[in-house]
């Protein structure tokens, strides 16, 4: 069970290694909202997202035998290109699954940090099988994305700077995809400012998390549609036991009030940000009638996504 | 004649209004240049370029009698967002005049400001008519983008700020327009680090400042095609005569190399910058031979640009 000792204790094991990303605020936003809000721009985290802090705690654990022999995950998301540098920058080998249908762009970013990819079959299935006969021959050691109290006291270290940075929030929101960053989140704003309420913003197309903590049982994710890929995963048993004694709302939003959010940090805030990364703005955007005259933060969480196809066009007019 | 008493003076002129901007390292680009180099985010300042922090100075200096009566530029760019927002938070009526052909977006952003934008044919001619027009009919004041001391003393402080935060910068590298920001630069630089070596960077199709300070007469820009659409004015004596005093060197980079920098500040940095925005860095990239070992910064100016096609592409895969 992770408590917020963990979180104050992974602050100070991952401080050398993490950016201490930077609050902002917006005149507009404000003004729109009647409220005072706060944007902590966690997408300009290194390797472009929370997931960083988290396995930034989890690797510098590993016994020093675990260490020499390396880490695997399956992913091909934020959490691989987290998992493939914080492995360079403590010096442990990483390798990762990777399905054959995972963007090319992605593949070469955690090859670009330095990790072995090794590809599989497009089906959960072919992925945890090629995973589970690399860790029997290697004996590399599994790193879950979320399933793992280490890396949930890392992404507490979110909330904690940015209570430390903002006092007196009357709202935090975050987004919840498997619930490790809202855990995080959760525990960190209990144990800073337990006036603080949390709010946890999911996408109307993947609300299995919603229905889980409204129904009291884990509902699996069932291959959401919903633009913000990276919260398509489900809860487990660690992330909802937390967020059922400790979340005090879930909120859900279309992927349209996603989309706006998302252009509002591209247009206004000069922010990139991933469709997930926009989702607690999105939250934060929809409930005006919590916010007026209150203090607010949003997490944005993310900021990779494939900008080929804008850039392709940029590169067209030069080259008219 | 701008001194450096006069940028520090303005630092603190604008200290209330303006945002001081983060500075940012990219380990990537450390490798790829082997030298420590920094970013300074301009375009994370208000109204999202440098240009605000000029015209705030600009207008915290306006005499009561002139304040009362307002202020007029004719500007389609950042200037016009960044007069309209200082003049809301200092109490002054702003009036923008602006040709037919600008983008709606820019004409709704001044406006959400709460400037006024008045609509004149699409030439310079045309825009200098109409304001001079306005001018004498009511009072107002002009206010240019760079051609005026306390303007270029505003720009200045963006350079202050980051030698202060980053001692000892080797070399610093400043978009070349009109030269506003560039002789801010330099002149900050002189009075704050003496040996670090300023370097205005131009786009090669717009490279009349280069050859202006090389053959020392002023050459007028010429409608030039770049995509660098800020960095299309002309030097003015004023700015001319700092940079021929002061600047260590003037290069060019291509469109090509302004939207490769370009691109890797949004996919790697997470920040939206305009061409213009990018250029700095994209002249940084090309001089790897002076930068081994050494420590370097680029100014990253604005990030002002009309997001609609990249949004509506969206949009469509949601709605599809």
């Amino acid at each position: 069970m992770v408590r917020y000792a963990d979180i104050l204790q992974a602050r100070d094991t991952i401080g050398g290694l993490v950016r201490k990303t930077p609050l902002f605020t917006s005149r507009t936003l404000d003004d729109r909202l009647q409220a005072r809000c706060f944007l902590k721009a966690e997408n300009l985290q290194r390797t472009g997202s929370f997931k960083f802090r988290g396995v930034c705690n989890r690797l510098s654990h590993l016994p020093p035998k675990m260490k020499e022999k390396g880490v695997i995950t399956h992913s091909s998301g934020n959490h691989a290109q987290a998992l493939a540098l914080a492995g360079v920058l403590l010096k442990i080998r990483v390798v990762v699954v990777m399905p054959a249908n995972a963007p090319g762009v992605k593949v070469r970013a955690v090859e670009g940090y330095g990790a072995r990819v090794v590809r599989c079959e497009n089906s959960m299935r072919s992925r945890e099988t090629v995973c589970g006969k690399l860790v029997r021959k290697h004996g590399y050691t599994l790193v879950h994305g979320y399933d793992d109290d280490l890396i949930i006291a890392g992404a507490g270290t979110v909330a904690l700077e940015f209570l430390e940075a903002q006092k007196k929030l009357d709202f935090l929101f975050s987004p919840l995809g498997g619930g490790g960053l809202l855990s995080g989140t959760v525990l960190a704003a209990r144990g800073f400012d337990p006036p603080c309420r949390v709010i946890g913003v999911e996408p109307e197309l993947a609300d299995d998390g919603f229905r889980s903590l409204r129904d009291g049982r884990i509902y699996p994710s069932d291959y959401p549609d919903t633009i913000a890929d990276g919260l398509r995963t489900s809860l487990c048993q660690r992330t909802f036991s937390i967020l059922q004694k400790g979340v005090d709302q879930i909120i859900t939003v279309s992927d349209d009030q996603i989309v706006r959010a998302m252009k509002f940090l591209w247009e206004r805030m000069k922010l990139v940000t991933e469709p997930s990364g926009a989702v607690a703005l999105a939250g934060m955007m929809a409930r005006q009638d919590l916010l007026a005259g209150k203090a607010a933060g949003a997490i944005i969480s993310g900021g990779n996504l494939d900008l080929d196809s804008f850039f392709d066009e940029y590169f067209r007019r030069i080259h008219r």
